[in-house]
């Protein structure tokens, strides 16, 4: 046995994994936001100069990937296992962006909350043992998701107030028994909630209903004092369903107000036209890769924790009148050894 | 630690978990093959009575996650995780069909192959002691995946020689750390090897070397030998994947031939018009559920690989020029303690 079973959602490591390398690429408006000095890589052509959206986003998970592994000093021959997913149809940018790699690698779909199933999942397999060294990492292009799940962008639609800003953005984090660096202790894995949301431009209220569920887990089952972690991320609820989940949090009990942020957000300036704020599976991992883990590393920060938060929703279930479901997934982070709980 | 590493690929479980229940839910023609008679429930119907083909195969997988928390004499309420995936864009019958269920969800992405990596999933999370219970559950529908991945099924569209029928298929097992049922022993994570097949009717010799390369590390790194597991089965290569895979495997030096099989081939008679024989997430995991746990289980195997394969297609990537890579995922399974190695 290497983790303590917490309850029913969360496990705790019992050899924290250590986050031995990270790393980001973000496009243009990303890297013009209020995090951009943050991120390794900044495209100023979304295309990166490909010829499709979908080999662009490709080739920004690939940045990300090895942009961790350079900080890390690994190579892809040092790495077990991948742990990758995206918001594209077939998660293609995942497994076009590692079939050269080598590295087995285990498919993930939670919408923008995989980067925490994937970082959850990877410690999980480090702390048992049986990996050395797992990456974990995640991407979304705004053209490629614009496209695929509500208009192309030729349309020219309108963006109602509730929408949100698909992140041109990935980020990828290695975990490894062995290193240094911040150290995941818990992994506390969501249940799908469904709120009966079936508006594609409000995922932050289809989701804030998850996201409360997991942190009220998290907190009830590690035994953590929501005064413990420094920050709280979620990711991305956007500022509307941010505004929800602290409604929501208060229901339960749970105030969490002065240390409670979201990726989504953070991630664009209010002036930038972007709405809610950023939202896809590369938003919450870029914002991990270019502005937590840092902040982790140079000790500001002694406690984190990471909830990504996902939408489950599908053009063609929505088409036929179906809801969109929520799911959140938290994983705790702690700058060193002194920080456990 | 709670996992032995055998190698890059592969980890052993030093408590291997039991599966203490399995379910199976298929369509009219799957049960009318020759697999038919061991499949918990057929559905003539093949729209299950629902609006849509979605809507069925969310129901489909429902019914085996019903059938399979029977045979285990539990209730959603003592399941730690579930472990989920299909072939829909955004998986969406997998989370439609948990949403209700309250148990914590991780959902995941690897084509035909998902259910051999829900099983390893799960049961490494069982072995790490900080899961009680998890179930691994996938689906998939022939008229939704035609629609989604080919051509609507009113196009009347020909079928080459090489295309396999996608499975109205679904499967789930059940992993606990207490009970009795076989037992999951090993679980290689399989890379992913693109041989540059560009045609989604020709799957099989996509998946064919991914299948090789798994087999070949599971067995170079657990130190079992080949000739170890009473059948080995693949799935879903069909037969024309299966005879290249034969061909791979000899190049290597691996003889298996007297005992390996796949999901794929096997699911349909060959009169019956599949052409290479079945395909889809629900196929191997619908074989596994309805046709090799139950020997496991009376004793008529002693030693089992499952070697579920995947074609990571889509048909945007397909459509831009793309190759399709293909994944192969392993897990041993034990019929009882003294058949371990």
């Amino acid at each position: 046995m290497s983790c303590v079973r917490c309850g029913r959602s969360t496990v705790k490591f019992t050899a924290p994994p250590a986050v031995v390398g990270f790393g980001s690429a973000v496009g243009r408006r990303e890297g013009d936001g209020p995090l951009g000095s943050g991120f390794d890589a900044v495209f100023t052509d979304a295309t990166l100069g490909r010829p499709s959206w979908e080999a662009a986003e490709t080739a920004l998970q690939t940045e990300a990937f090895s942009r961790a592994l350079a900080r890390a000093g690994l190579n892809a021959g040092d790495l077990d296992r991948i742990f990758a997913g995206d918001l594209l149809n077939q998660c293609v940018a995942s497994s076009l962006a590692h079939r050269g790699s080598a590295v087995p690698y285990l498919g993930l779909y939670g919408a923008c909350s995989t980067m925490a199933e994937a970082l959850g999942l990877a410690a999980l397999c480090v702390d048992s043992g049986g990996v050395r060294a797992a990456a974990a990492v995640t991407s979304s292009h705004f053209c490629s998701a614009e496209r695929q799940y509500r208009m192309p962008l030729e349309y020219g639609g309108q963006r109602p107030p509730t929408a949100q800003w698909t992140a041109t953005a990935s980020g990828c984090a290695i975990l490894a028994a062995a290193g240094s660096g911040p150290r995941a202790t818990h992994f506390t894995a969501g249940r799908i909630v469904d709120a009966g949301i079936a508006d594609a431009n409000n995922m932050g209220a289809a989701m804030a209903p998850a996201a409360c569920a997991t942190l009220a887990a998290l907190f009830a089952e590690s035994g953590l004092s929501p005064t413990d972690p420094d920050r709280i991320f979620t990711g991305d609820l956007g500022s509307f369903g941010l505004s929800l989940l602290r409604e929501l949090l208060a229901r339960e009990g749970l105030n969490l107000s002065d240390r409670l942020f979201d990726c989504g957000e953070m991630l664009y300036a209010p002036e930038s036209d972007a709405h809610c704020g950023g939202s896809g599976a590369g938003c919450s991992a870029g914002v991990l890769c270019g502005h937590i883990l840092p902040r982790l590393l140079s000790g500001e920060w002694r406690r984190v924790v990471f909830a990504g938060t996902g939408a489950l929703h599908s053009p063609t279930t929505l088409n036929q009148g179906e809801s969109i479901p929520g799911i959140c997934h938290a994983v705790v982070l702690c700058a060193d050894k002194e920080a456990f709980l």
